[in-house]
């Protein structure tokens, strides 16, 4: 097996993958500023290590929204996954199960809640708001009645971000990969153009972006399940979310997939921790590559991380198998990553210091 | 039509200009160091943005200077928009009228303000400072007569900045690019020589470098239009034009065109912003590229944008047609911009936060 | 002989090493984003020179942990120097001896500690905290017998910091390079594979990733020689080294080869120097290239520096001709630094301001 | 003439000098980290320019350590030009002189003193500490003599920066260049080596490096001539230079050509400015090349430039005619700087604000 690091899956699918597809996963909106910013962000927070810390063996479990997990870690909501291998949602989440980090089944999913269930993989649902609000009910009611530990509800997608390489591609679904959430599945992510994004016309359609307050309020109001909110870069949101129940934000930008030319998710993250205090969890995406990433968020004082398109491209170069590997090397490096920085546990790694040497430093 | 981001437009128009004309227009004086750095300050103004605001249609309308506009934007005053079509300033403004965005007439138009107004578009009227004050004084009349809604005056050309590549290209007009406004419209600006620009000696001969005060108040008395004075960097200049009776300034640095080495203009804005207190309106230019960059102006405490180069590439690439290209992109993108960054209007998009993880960061 | 600076000599050593070798000694770990962070902090920081001090010849010379030197100049613990030359580490001793520089045994030396004490190298000893505990205490007691003045012992390899390179090298030591101070000197470091480093497999079999403060306290009671705690980064780590009775720490990220993404060692060291207040020596690691940078550790309030690649960059060119080459160059460039910085001595040089214009710029 | 920028006269003057030549002017000593520096710190000055100002036409006049200049720029002392043509500084002087700015007559120059002053040209002397006093001594009296305007005295060369170029040129003057203030003029300077600069080996030969506080009041004793101390960077020295009598202090650097690692000049000069707060002048240099640089120098407090490597390019390229092409070029540049920058004269300039948005900023 010679995938040394993520990079190397990265770089094995994007030469396996068509170039739409590819070009699906890895861009981002605008003129791809946020993407290559998130990066740089993450680059230059220099985390200062602690030594003679006497760590035998780190322990790398955790507990996210009040699920036990393997690494604080979980896998990060992704539309279609298909697109990347025939297994789609449900190799994904086996090898996430095997990897004891929890799945977020998508509301895109190409696979539906209940089959990836049987994986007995640890799940969150993901939910986004749909004009259709009694689907939005129903996909509740499904994920609830699938086991599902949290609902993550992602309030950055009001509309689709426009995503340049997608709309130059006229980017569409193939016939066979579907929205498995939606009645017959088959959307206008289906139809091709020669310019613009069929996935981005679907959105729109079918999205609602009046997604306000009030709606998360009713949510709150609609299940028992912990409630995550996930594309808060503004403190105040952050704080307003906690104060009205949810369980954790997530600050993320979406991969820099959504508004370009907003604050890198990791140049947000202090100022929300800050603001949050402890009141709530505070999950972080966008750009981690590695176990690396993972110590720098925690040092940051997040609670844990989602990831994205690494997964991806290891489902693309090996569906289960590759999303494991993806898994285990991240396991590896955070496993190194917290004995290197004298962590026992991933409690110590919040308490580690960082010196910001790149963009957004103070 | 698959122009899908201004930088198309700018490719577009790029491969079509003679060379002398793409220079002109995209140059930059001295070493081009403020043209470069005018996006590298951009590109650092991370936007914060806001979830959750409830908006299912965000309302880009907004008064500029006491005109109604579809957008935060007007289209900046350039010279001689025949050199890049035939149609010039009259198909610049037609496009601009049917995008219900203020067009600003020059003194250096190839076409004549009266023409302009006949397309229905909403004119403002840029006044550089003829050594002939006759000639101004008749200006104003016009501007008025023609129905322009402000008057600009530009006060960062006392004389032209040394455009190198002018310079090398030896750049003058061609005989049927006149300047509609000077009698006859042939001037210095045609004479051809093997090193130096046509443009610029026309600008030592025929502009007053001792523009002044004393002639904005002068101006202030003569016109019941609103004054916007355009060119201003220092906070101390921005104030003293609104208590001189100014409704407005212009935070620019003339698009990197005048003196070289200045502060970026958005690293100026928010110091302008501040001092200026709302006591008037803060317009900005400079490097605009995009809907986003709109957000971030306004988010940096800006009124609206003035939009330079990008419009004479759609101009160059399908007069007005192209013209209506740009700015139907640049609509779009705002749009999405405001909903994106959870904004119901423009006023909301000036309360959102920024972090500078660019150049001129605190 | 035309070596004019260090950059020639590793140029030369990289030409001539076999590939494996060579990546064993140049690379970091991870992304080596340290690795290139280091350089980018040193080239940073502007040192402020003195005028006019009327220094007609430089002292160079210093007191490092109670040894006297010729330069505020150490040779850095480095594994199997036997890779890079026959001669290894008693070459290496050897020049380091001539030049007046005390040179560092390490725990993994290529060469048994009473061979290389025969050069009459001014010697300290590095520890590596093995699992074989009464290894630890033999060593302790060679390297006593020895005359060594100092014990080294590295506190940021509990393990291995995954070195990509080696890994996809399959990096394994040749059967002529032995641990000499290790029974039989053949390891697992010398079992090869495919994938994988055979270096850091031995690691993690051989050293005691527990290694604690208690640890500490228990060295400094079984020995008199002065303790120097290595790999510090942290403050309140340095401050209790100081405590607990090390006469100095080393302030290094391993140059670069244990956890990436830590903060690059120059932005951490005048935090420390700050902390431990002159409790202690200050030494620092990671990235000096020269005598500037000497000078540039010196100012930010350094007691003296640690020299690593270079050293082996030099052996692998010449054996021990090489090295007293690259520490020939470095004492010419330090002591002409003095000069030109104004400073008589190495205690002038503490004085010295900087103005920090890189990377972790406050 | 289509030589447009002074960078034109640069390239065309390193694609005519012999590549040795051409190297030991443009050279900086070490990594030229400092070099790079000097310029990325210049660019990095964001001037705030003033708006109607009411400047007819810009006074450049202005007057250095109590000469009068057309401009607030003299020339930098340069060794041996007739390296770069064989008028040498009798041609560089001429034009100085037609141009109204003050040319530094160097201890090194290859023309004497008396027939430079010929030219008519408004001269300073600088003096290299000689380890023969009396030639010192001589040489102050024959810069009083043949009518020098005052002495500076260069404190930033107690020995050679290790320039790599010329020492991998094996650098040495050619027979026709000499040291017209030395007797004889041959010296080791013109030892050719394989490897090494002669120019060095006759420095460290001829210069005592022990030149300190004592000597500058000896020599403040010896000459009413006002007195300068070039290579001044930390503002205590500065003070200093000033209580004892300078009328001005050089921030310099020496162009990246001594101690490679300092801060740059422009990042050093405010904090100058400030300390000495007006009690003596402070004068600019490295890296200055074009009219906007003298406008940042000014603004951030100088009270005039030196301009060194754009005068040796003119010079070679095209001796008397093009120094003098430089000099036009520096002039014309900065007129229209003042006056873009609504500055009506040098002391405007000096008011005006700045932006640091490049490395130092604060
Ligand atoms: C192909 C793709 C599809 C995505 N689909 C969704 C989605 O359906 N719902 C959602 O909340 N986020 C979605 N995201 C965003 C991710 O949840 C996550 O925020 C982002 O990928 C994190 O950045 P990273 O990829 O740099 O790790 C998607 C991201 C990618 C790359
Ligand atoms: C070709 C061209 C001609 C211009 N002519 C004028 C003019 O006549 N009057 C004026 O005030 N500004 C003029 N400008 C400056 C613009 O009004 C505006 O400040 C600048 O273009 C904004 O920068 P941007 O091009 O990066 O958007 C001109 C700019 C260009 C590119
Ligand atoms: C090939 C190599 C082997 C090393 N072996 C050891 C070691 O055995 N013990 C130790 O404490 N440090 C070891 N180091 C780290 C050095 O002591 C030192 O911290 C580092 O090389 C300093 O960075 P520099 O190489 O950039 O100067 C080694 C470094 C290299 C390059
Ligand atoms: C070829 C050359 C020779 C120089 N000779 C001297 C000298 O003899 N005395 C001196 O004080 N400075 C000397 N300098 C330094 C200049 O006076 C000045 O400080 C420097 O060139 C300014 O930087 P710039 O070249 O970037 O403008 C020399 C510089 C150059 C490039």
């Amino acid at each position: 097996e010679d995938l040394v690091d993520l990079a190397d899956v990265e770089r094995a699918a994007v030469a396996r993958l068509p170039r739409d597809v590819r070009d699906f996963i890895a861009g981002g909106s605008g003129d791809e500023v946020t993407l290559a910013a998130n990066r740089a962000a993450l680059d230059g927070v220099g985390v200062v290590p602690r030594v003679l810390a006497g760590v035998e063996v780190a322990d790398t479990g955790t507990s996210l929204v009040g699920t036990e997990a393997a690494l604080p870690v979980a896998v990060a909501p992704m539309a279609y996954q298909c697109l990347a291998h025939p297994g789609g949602e449900v190799a994904t989440a086996a090898a996430a199960g095997a990897a004891g980090v929890p799945f977020t089944v998508g509301t895109l999913s190409s696979r539906a809640v209940e089959e990836i269930a049987k994986t007995g993989a640890t799940l969150w649902f993901q939910l986004y708001w749909l004009r259709d609000r009694g689907l939005v009910e129903e996909l509740v009611a499904r994920a609830e009645a699938a086991g599902c530990r949290a609902l993550v509800i992602t309030v950055d997608v009001p509309v689709m971000g426009r995503r340049r390489r997608d709309v130059r591609n006229g980017f569409s679904l193939p016939a066979d990969v579907r929205a498995a959430h939606l009645s017959g599945g088959v959307t206008r992510a289906h139809e091709r153009r020669e310019v613009g994004s069929g996935v981005a016309e679907h959105t729109s359609t079918a999205f609602d972006p009046a997604l306000g307050w009030r709606d998360v309020e009713w949510l709150r109001t609609r299940t028992r399940l912990p409630l995550v909110v996930k594309g808060v870069l503004d403190p105040r949101d952050a704080t307003r979310c906690v104060e009205l129940g949810a369980s954790a934000v997530v600050v993320s930008n979406h991969g820099g997939r959504q508004l370009d030319g907003v604050v890198p998710s990791a140049v947000a993250l202090p100022r929300v921790v800050e603001a949050v205090a402890g009141a709530g969890e505070v999950l972080f995406d966008s750009g981690v590559r590695g176990g690396v990433d993972v110590l720098r968020a925690l040092a940051l004082g997040a609670t844990g991380v989602l990831l994205g398109r690494p997964v991806l491209w290891g489902l693309a170069v090996g569906g289960e198998r590759g999303v494991a590997r993806v898994l285990e090397l991240l396991r590896a490096e955070f496993t190194q990553a917290l004995l290197l920085a004298g962590c026992a546990d991933v409690g110590a790694a919040r308490g580690l210091a960082t010196a910001l040497t790149g963009p957004g430093a103070p």
